[in-house]
């Protein structure tokens, strides 16, 4: 058995997110369905993050093992000619066996885009959440930059994450401007269930001005969901990359793509 | 009677284009809809262009005339109400009984996007056209540079254009790339029917090494519809902005958007 890591993009608006359930459309029963048909081999894929409803990728990455002695390279178009029109593979390399999706990650990179307009804009609503009122982005910025660093997020978890352990490392935390768009981009060493849509939820609230930064630094020390604000809406959110450690187990594991 | 212009954006996926047809979905047929929800009076919105079934717009106008003492601030969210998810009214304003949104613009910027990559790209597959081979970018470039200034595009045009003068004035043709994306960027005080879908088949012909720049250069002087390259399909195609002589019989119909 060979073991293949695979890049993914997907428009998350038609699926009830990746992982698996026993009814409806998801993206690892997509793919796990263009595998079957590839490989004829029933095979499990396993994906670096179990992204919401709603939610998008640019870099998904997922792993699986085959007997299958087609090269990387022709696997991608084989997989594209089965997936429908909103998943797409596009990459494929073969990893060591110790290569997980999941836990080889060091890093995530998500971006959450926030169009400022008052009228839909029809061609990005599936991406992006529109806020009609200009918020101030400033005390956001100021906001995110105190997410930085190892601290306890259980304030910023769904109230259903099952983890136990809920301390994580931010990396990269900042809300920049682009045209008429706002990005929260974040880069952690693992993500807890729905934290970085309750995270720009609270930003937001900042933006709006209905919480003041002080409020804000409050809310991780509390360790309480109930004093953040609202989930954000997932069609803002998209996983744009999963890094992995450079020479590790297997050195064509590295899949480093860096976001525009 | 007053007249007003408004500014849309829509996605033309799933339109069979601008003009009200016997059957099917259009986007003057929808806009006309939420007008006659919104004033209760049976108008006719007249476009600036008949955008092809499958072409976007970021920046379509239309007029009307309408006896609703809406303000045109007001009028903006209540047909966004009404219009379906894929059109949206940006902006609009009063102007003179002189104006026409097609007669009177001076010019017309259109955008077409070529996807460069080999996988399809499931967020962008609706607004590109993807070249799985890496197209020869300069040659296009010169190929574009040779149809500015004034032309009968009688070659660069369907069989079907029933209008008898087919000298348009071109003043910005150029192939430029974004990321991994080529766009050529066309303005013209005019366009004949599939004229901009025509000139991007012919330098993809040019990009595939399939037609060189000296073929391309006796395209305009052949007068000939079956010497230029296939018609581009519609989906990579997008209306940015009509432009309004400043200062014209009603100065607030100066509609100038800058591309981004």
């Amino acid at each position: 058995l060979r073991r293949l890591a695979i890049t993914l993009e997907y428009d998350g608006t038609d699926f009830l997110g990746w992982q698996v359930q026993a009814e409806g459309r998801t993206v690892q029963g997509a793919v796990e369905e263009a595998v079957r048909r590839t490989t004829r081999e029933n095979i499990r894929v396993t994906g670096a993050s179990r992204t919401d409803a709603g939610v998008h990728a640019e870099g998904q990455v997922a792993h699986f093992d085959t007997a299958s002695g087609l090269s990387a390279e022709r696997i991608v178009p084989a997989l594209n000619h089965y997936l429908p029109g909103d998943v797409s593979v596009l990459q494929c390399r073969e990893v060591g066996g110790g290569f997980h999706a999941q836990f080889s990650a060091i890093s995530k990179l998500y971006r959450y885009r926030i169009l400022l307009s008052g009228p839909p804009r029809p061609l990005r609503e599936r991406f992006v959440l529109r806020e009609w009122r200009r918020p101030d982005a400033g005390a956001m910025a100021a906001c995110a930059e105190k997410l930085l660093g190892e601290h306890d997020f259980t304030s910023f978890a769904s109230e259903h994450s099952e983890v136990e352990n809920k301390v994580r490392r931010i990396t990269r935390s900042e809300v920049t401007a682009d045209g008429d768009e706002l990005h929260y981009m974040v880069e952690a060493n693992g993500f807890l269930y729905n934290m970085v849509r309750v995270i720009v939820g609270t930003l937001l609230e900042v933006g709006r001005g209905k919480m003041t930064v002080e409020e804000f630094s409050e809310i991780l020390p509390a360790q309480d969901r109930g004093v953040a604000g609202p989930t954000a809406p997932s069609r803002g959110l998209a996983l744009l990359c999963v890094r992995y450690p450079d020479g590790g187990d297997d050195s064509s594991s590295a899949q480093v793509k860096e976001a525009e």
